[in-house]
């Protein structure tokens, strides 16, 4: 078994962290694997908001279900897509391609004006929810980092992502949020889930071999 | 640096394959890395198709753009969520729990009754759409998975889905067709994005710290 599949045996979604700061070298790692995550055509249509304060975290665990996690972790990462996607979000990428690659802007415009037919024809809740499953897929990396970091990490959908948007300003950036993930460490004694054995689909109901 | 963080910036969206075969052990390791990613309340509502097969990644090439990977890689996956969720899905689940840690169906109540009531009070299309953000969650997993591997992959969204779902018989067995990804190995001739340095938006325009 290779280490990355005993890494993730390892993880589940803690119920109950034990307050222990993550390691900042281990937190770089995590959003170093989030920036590092693909995107769609590249565009990373999403924010990732790093919260570590301890007030703005008891304000969230209220709008999120009382789940003690977010009290308990170290850090609470609030992954927030772009509400829509402009024109301007489209050259300014382009411009991020040019500088980082060593090359001109025009040299860009056929990949550019098939991503803007693309994404610009499409509706904004199309766009959104694109975004969102973006989101979500450096989603997947935040959870194998942690895991890899021996960080627990905790995803979670229940929150009022309303109360949210506006208790961070989301809406005035563009951003709406998606999903959450605390980041930190089990509490052993506390979490009913800590020793229970994890369940997934059988090999040949979840995969059909073609 | 850790090894994970070399890993992804050794992967890039391959353009280019060379045909060479992915060892089946990394192939079961990527599949592994799927099972064991965590979905929203562990329901895993998706299903990924193994395709190694020449004459349907043939009729594949052609609804998805001609896009060479699709023939010059070793398996392509087709990540397919489900179309809608059923009292009867759930019901299932719960029984899988039940049996894989050795409880009664009866002292899931609670958790049933709650996963219920959120799913099956929303849209078919709104499930639909959290179904999917869950399986692009695996297929951040796949990925990461694949490049601690040393195989390539390709995620890809530009295909017909309607077509590709028509070409699988998807939508008999209640699924539809979100995203693929081509596993195999870079063509380092061909590929005009082999040395290409990686773009990424800047780490404080990517991240906000609270």
């Amino acid at each position: 078994m290779s280490d990355l599949i005993e890494k993730l045996n390892w993880r589940y979604a803690t119920k109950r962290m034990n307050g222990t700061a993550v390691p900042q070298e281990k937190l770089d790692t995590i959003l170093e694997a989030i920036k590092l995550s693909p995107s769609s055509v590249g565009l990373q249509p999403y924010t990732i908001l790093v919260i570590e304060d301890k007030e703005t975290k008891e304000k969230i665990h209220t709008i999120a279900n009382n789940q003690p996690q977010i009290l308990e972790s170290s850090a609470l990462l609030v992954f927030a897509a772009w509400e829509k996607i402009t024109a301007n979000d489209i050259t300014e990428y382009m411009n991020l391609i040019a500088t980082t690659r060593g090359i001109s802007v025009e040299s860009l415009a056929g990949f550019q004006s098939s991503i803007q037919g693309g994404i610009l024809s499409r509706s904004e809740d199309v766009n959104f929810q694109w975004a969102a499953r973006q989101a979500y897929i450096a989603l997947g990396h935040a959870l194998v980092a942690a895991a890899t970091e021996n960080v627990d990490a905790t995803p979670m959908e229940g929150f009022n992502a309303e109360q949210l948007d506006e208790l961070l300003g989301l809406r005035e950036k563009g951003l709406r949020s998606v999903v959450i993930v605390t980041l930190g460490y089990r509490d052993e004694e506390k979490d009913p889930l800590v020793r229970a054995k994890k369940v997934r689909r059988p090999h040949d109901e979840l995969f059909i071999r073609i």
